[in-house]
C-alpha cells in the first residue's frame, strides 16, 4: 500500500519553480569478494527481489513508477514535431551511395592545405592525422595502405601482451587486416580509390557485426548463440567506401556500464592515463582512436556509451538522432534509446564518416519518419550561421560536477563562442531530471533484458560478468508498469524539452561529471559496481538517450591531472549539422592547446 | 532455468506449413464462495504471485514471452505502411465542423424514403428507427425530442427498478436529459436544427465523460479520484452536432471482462433474452441500442468491448482505426489497443455518428500519421465496388466456434456476397494466433495496471470486483521484458497481416465463437471468472486491438434460441470505408429476417 502522488499535466508545470535536485545515490562500492558475495545474494530467489526492491525504493524509483499517477499517455519512442530546415547545409541522399555521400560531405570542407602539417615527416605542436591527412600521403604515394596496417598490427599485439592484458580489440586477425590494406594498396596503385575513406582504419564495437569477426558485445558466450553472416548496415556501408577495418573493439560487458571494465578480455586503459578507465561502454573505439591507431571507430550509444569514452579519452563522439542509422547487424537493435555513433579524433573525420554510415531502416522510416540528413558546410566563414546560435545552458545543472576544473573548462568554452563567434547563453532549466533518468534506466534495462532473456534463462547468466549480473538483477525487478509509466515519463520530458528548443538551439552541458576515474586494482578481476562513478559520468548524457535526440561530445580542455574534458552539445530531432558545425568552432578555438596522450602512436609516420 | 526456442525471423516463415491450434484454456470457472477465496489467495504475497505464474506456465505465456527467442525488433504502438486511397469514397476533412462532416456523410446515403417505413404509425416486419427516421418525424412536426424524452425516460427507470436491478445506465438524470431535448425541441421549433443527428438520443459508456455526469469506469470509486470538467472529444464534437446524451452506461468493470457481468450496479441484460449476458465491456451501450431506447451509443474497444456486445446483442459495433478518434477524456486513453467506436442498429447510423465524432489528436497525428477520414457512397448501385472485393477466411479458424449455427449463419452471408455482389472469397492463414493473444494479454493488461497503479497501491484495489482483481493479479505478474517481448510479437503479427492484406481486402471472421451465454444467478453478487467464456467471446477480435486495424460487426442471423449471430469484417489500416459500404450490403441481405427483441421498446411511438 502506497500514497498516491499526483503529477500536475506537464503544461500545468510552473517551470519558475523548478529546483535544482542534486542526485542522491544509495548503493555501496563493491569489488573483489564482496561484490561476488553481493550477487549471489542478489540472485538468490525472494531474498535477492527483496533487496533489489530495498535499494530501489531508497532511490525513490518505487514511488516514482507505482504510487505516482503521471497524466500523459506514453510515448514509446520518440516522437518529434516537424521540425524546421537547419540554415548553411548541405542534405546528404539517404538512399544514394555511401561513396558519393562522403565526397559531398568532403566538398563542405575547408581546403586541405598539405603544408599547414605536413611539413616534411614531423609535426610542430600535437594533432592527430585527420582522414584527409592519410588520403593525401596515400594518393601522394608517401605510403600505403599496407604499410601503415603493419604499424598498426604491431601496436595492437603489443597492447594484448601487456601484463594484466589491455585489449583494444577483443577480435583481431592480422592476416585479415593485411588482406583488406592490399586490396586498398592495388587501388591507390591503380590510381582508382573509393574515396576519401578508401585506406582509413577503423575499428568497431564488438556488439556491432563486422565480418569476418565473431559479435561478442564484450562477453564469452554471444558468440555460441548468435553467429554473423554478414556486416552490420553501417559497417557494409563504410566497406563500400574503402574503409579497412581491424576488428572489434573491447567494450564493458553488453553494453551495461560506463567504466570499459571488462574482466573477460582485460580492462582498456586511457590513452591519457593507463591507470585510468576509458569510460565506456565503448571503451576499445574511444581509446584507439585517442592514441592514434585508427582515424575512426563506430561505437554504440544507449546511455552514453559513445560521449562518455570519447570525453575521457579527449577525442569526438557523436551520438545520432533515433533513427538516422539503420541499427540492422547490431546487438542493440531492439532498443528505443540506442544508436550506433562515430568516434573519431576530430569533427571533420567524425562528420565524414557520419555521412557515409547514415541511412534510416525501413521500420524507422515508418515509425520516426526521420528529417533530411544534412552536414554544415565549414568551407566558408561560419561565424554568421554561429552569430544566430542561443547556447541554453542550466546552470546549476552545468555546474554539479565532481571537480569545478570541469565546469570551468566547459564555460571558458562557451565564453570563447560568445567572443569569437557571438554565440548567445541563454538560462534554461532542464525540470525532472531524476525522471529521466529513472525512465531512461526503466527503458534500456528492460529492452536488453528482454533482448537477452531467452539466453539467460538458458544458462547464460552465470557466464556472465558479476556487473552484468548486478545490473539485470535490478532489470529483472521491472514490472510492466513500470515500463509504460517510464514511457509516460517520456512524454513529459519530451515535451519539457521541445519547450526548451523554442528558446536555445542546442543545450551545452559537461559530458561528463568527472574525468577517467582510477581503476581500483581490485576490480580488474572481478569487476565492480559503483554507481556514484556512474551517476557522475552519465549525468548529462540521458535526454540523448531516452529522447533519441542527437548530441556531440568536443574536447575543451584537461584538468590538473592532464584528464580530458569534454563539452557536450545536445542538439533538436536531426539537426546534426548544427551540432557538427558548433563542434568545430569549438575544436577550432582549442587547436593549439591539444596534448598528446601517453599512449599515443603515429601509426602514420610508425 | 528454461530451454531457450528461436522464432524463425518472420519473412522467413513458410506460411503454408503453419497449423491450426486450437486454444487450450487452462483455468477454471469460478463463481460465489470459491472465487472470492481464490482471490484471496492470488492476492496473498508470494503464494499469488507463484499461482499465478503456474496459470501462465500452464497457458505456455512463459515459454513464449521469457524462453523465445523473437527476432523482431519492438512496434510498441501499430505501424501502417502507406496505403492506397479507397475506391468510391468521400473524403471527410477532420478538422472541420463535426456538423459539416455528419451532413456530408448523409449526401453519401441512398434517398431517404419515409413511405418505405413510416407508413401509419406502425412498421409490416421489425426493423429499428434510424436516425433519419427520427430526423423525418422531428422535420415533419409528427414528434418531439421532449416527447421522445419522457418516453426513453420511463423506460430507462423501468430497468433499474427491476429485480434484481438491471440498470443499462450507470448515471442519469432525467432533468438533464429533459434540459437537452428541450433546447433541441426549441431547435426544430425555430426551424434551425443543427444537423441530422440534431434531437436523436445516445448512451455513452462509462469509461468517457460526459458532462455533468461522473465517469465511473463501472467501478464505485473512479469518480472519488478523478473528476469530469469537460466533455470527451468526441462527446464534445457529438454534441456539437446536437446529440442529447441520456446518461453514462453500464460495462464490466474497468472493461475488464467480456461478459457484462456488474456486480456494482447489477448486469445488464441481453435484448434477446433477459437470462442471458450482453457481452461486454460496453454491456449497456449495446443493450440500449438493441432495445430500441437510444439511436447510438459510445463504447470503447480493446480487446473486442464494442464488437462482442454488438454482435450478441444483434446491433452494428465499429472499431475504429487506432488513431481515428481523439482519445481525450476516456478512461482508457493511454493504451495502444483501445478506441471509441459507435454502436447503432444500422449501418447507415454507424456511419453517421462516426463521421460526426472522427478527428486523430495531435500526437497521433505525430505518431501515427492517420490516412484520410472517408466513407463510402453509398447513394449509387454499389455491386461494382464490392465485386472486386476478395474476402479472406481462414477456413478452420472461422469454423473454431462453440456451435456450428454460428459459422453457417456468417458462411451464409459470404455465400450471398458472392451470389448477390460477385465478391470473391479467398483462403488465407494467419499465422501465430496464441502470439497474437498474448501479446494482446500482456499489452492491454500492462498499460491498463501502469494507469490503475497509484490509486490501486492507495487502497482501490480491495474496493473493486473479485474479477477484476483476477485480472489484476495477472497483470501485476507482467516484467517490463514480457512487455518489451509482446511488442516484438506485435511486429510478427503486424507483418502476417499485411501481407494477408496483399491478397484480401477483408478478414472475414464470425465476431464470437458463442452467441450470448447464460447469466449464472451465483454470478450476479460477486461476478465470475471463466476463461473458457472469455476465450469463446474473444475469440476473433484480437487483430483490431492488437494492430489497431478497423473492424466491423454486423448481425447476419440468429441461433435456434433465437440469439443474435455477428460477422466481423477486419479491414486495412484506415480503411473504414470498405467496411461500412460491405457492411450496408450485408445489413441489406438480411433486412428481412430481423427479429424483434424481446425488450424492445418503441420510444418513437411510446
Amino acid at each position: 500500500m502506497g500514497k498516491k502522488r499526483v503529477m500536475l499535466p506537464v503544461q500545468d508545470v510552473d517551470i519558475s519553480t523548478v529546483k535544482y535536485e542534486q542526485e542522491e545515490i544509495q548503493a555501496p562500492h563493491l569489488t573483489g569478494f564482496v561484490f561476488k558475495f553481493f550477487v549471489w545474494i542478489a540472485e538468490m530467489p525472494l531474498i535477492g527481489p527483496l533487496i533489489v526492491s530495498v535499494l530501489k525504493k531508497q532511490n525513490k524509483m518505487v514511488e516514482l513508477l507505482q504510487n505516482t499517477e503521471i497524466p500523459e499517455t506514453p510515448m514509446f519512442k520518440p516522437e518529434f514535431p516537424p521540425q524546421e530546415p537547419e540554415p548553411g547545409v548541405v542534405i546528404l541522399n539517404e538512399d544514394g551511395k555511401p561513396e558519393d555521400r562522403v565526397e559531398l560531405a568532403l566538398k563542405c570542407l575547408p581546403l586541405y592545405d598539405p603544408a599547414s602539417c605536413w611539413n616534411g615527416d614531423s609535426i610542430p605542436s600535437f594533432r592527430y592525422w585527420k582522414i584527409r591527412d592519410y588520403a593525401y600521403v596515400y594518393r601522394s604515394k608517401r605510403t600505403t595502405p599496407s604499410v601503415v596496417a603493419e604499424h598498426i598490427i604491431s601496436v595492437i599485439k603489443e597492447f594484448s601482451s601487456k601484463k594484466p592484458p589491455q585489449p583494444l580489440l577483443i577480435s583481431f586477425d592480422p592476416e585479415e587486416v593485411r588482406k583488406q590494406a592490399a586490396a586498398s594498396t592495388r587501388r591507390f596503385e591503380e590510381e582508382k580509390p573509393i574515396s576519401v575513406l578508401d585506406g582509413i582504419f577503423m575499428a568497431i564495437k564488438d556488439d556491432i557485426d563486422c565480418c569476418p569477426h565473431p559479435s561478442k558485445g564484450g562477453t564469452i558466450w554471444m558468440h555460441e548463440v548468435r553467429s554473423v553472416r554478414k556486416d552490420a548496415v553501417c559497417v557494409s556501408r563504410l566497406r563500400s567506401c574503402g574503409v579497412i577495418f581491424v576488428g572489434k573493439a573491447n567494450m564493458h560487458e553488453m553494453g551495461m556500464g560506463t567504466t570499459g571494465n571488462n574482466p573477460n578480455y582485460g580492462t582498456t586503459r586511457n590513452p591519457h592515463d593507463p591507470e585510468r578507465y576509458t569510460g565506456g561502454s565503448s571503451s576499445g573505439p574511444a581509446a584507439i582512436v585517442a592514441s592514434g591507431i585508427c582515424s575512426a571507430a563506430l561505437g554504440t550509444d544507449g546511455g552514453g556509451s559513445v560521449r562518455i569514452p570519447s570525453s575521457l579519452c579527449g577525442v569526438v563522439g557523436l551520438k545520432t538522432t533515433i533513427g538516422r542509422n539503420d541499427m540492422g547487424g547490431s546487438l542493440c537493435g531492439s532498443g528505443t534509446v540506442e544508436v550506433i555513433g562515430p568516434i573519431a579524433s576530430t569533427v571533420e573525420d567524425v562528420m565524414l564518416v557520419y555521412s557515409a554510415m547514415l541511412g534510416s531502416s525501413l521500420a524507422d522510416r515508418i515509425s520516426l519518419k526521420p528529417g533530411p540528413a544534412c552536414v554544415p558546410i565549414l568551407s566558408y566563414d561560419n561565424s554568421n550561421t554561429l552569430r544566430s546560435m542561443r547556447l541554453g545552458r542550466y546552470t546549476e545543472w552545468f555546474d554539479d560536477v565532481f571537480s569545478t576544473e570541469i565546469s570551468d573548462k566547459c564555460e571558458d568554452a562557451l565564453n570563447l563562442l560568445l567572443k569569437n563567434h557571438g554565440c548567445e547563453v541563454v538560462e534554461i532549466v532542464v525540470p525532472e531530471l531524476h525522471e529521466m533518468r529513472t525512465a531512461h534506466v526503466v527503458s534500456i534495462g528492460s529492452e536488453t533484458l528482454c533482448s537477452l532473456n531467452a539466453d539467460w534463462e538458458d544458462g547464460k547468466g552465470s557466464r556472465s560478468t558479476y556487473d552484468t549480473r548486478t545490473s539485470m538483477a535490478l532489470f529483472q525487478s521491472f514490472s510492466a508498469a513500470d515500463y509504460v509509466a517510464a514511457q509516460c515519463l517520456r512524454r513529459r520530458i519530451m515535451f519539457y524539452h521541445m519547450e526548451i528548443f523554442k528558446k536555445v538551439d542546442v543545450i551545452v552541458t559537461p559530458t561528463t561529471a568527472m574525468t577517467a576515474p582510477k581503476i581500483p586494482s581490485s576490480a580488474l578481476k572481478d569487476g565492480e559496481t559503483n554507481m556514484q562513478v556512474t551517476a557522475n559520468l552519465m549525468r548529462f548524457v540521458i535526454a540523448g538517450n531516452l529522447l533519441g535526440l542527437p548530441a556531440i561530445t568536443v574536447p575543451v580542455g584537461y584538468d590538473k591531472q592532464g584528464l580530458p574534458i569534454g563539452l557536450q552539445l545536445i542538439g533538436r530531432p536531426w539537426a546534426e549539422a548544427s551540432l557538427l558545425r558548433l563542434a568545430s568552432a569549438i575544436e577550432e578555438l582549442f587547436a593549439k592547446s591539444k596534448k598528446r596522450p601517453v599512449s599515443y602512436f603515429d601509426v602514420l609516420n610508425g
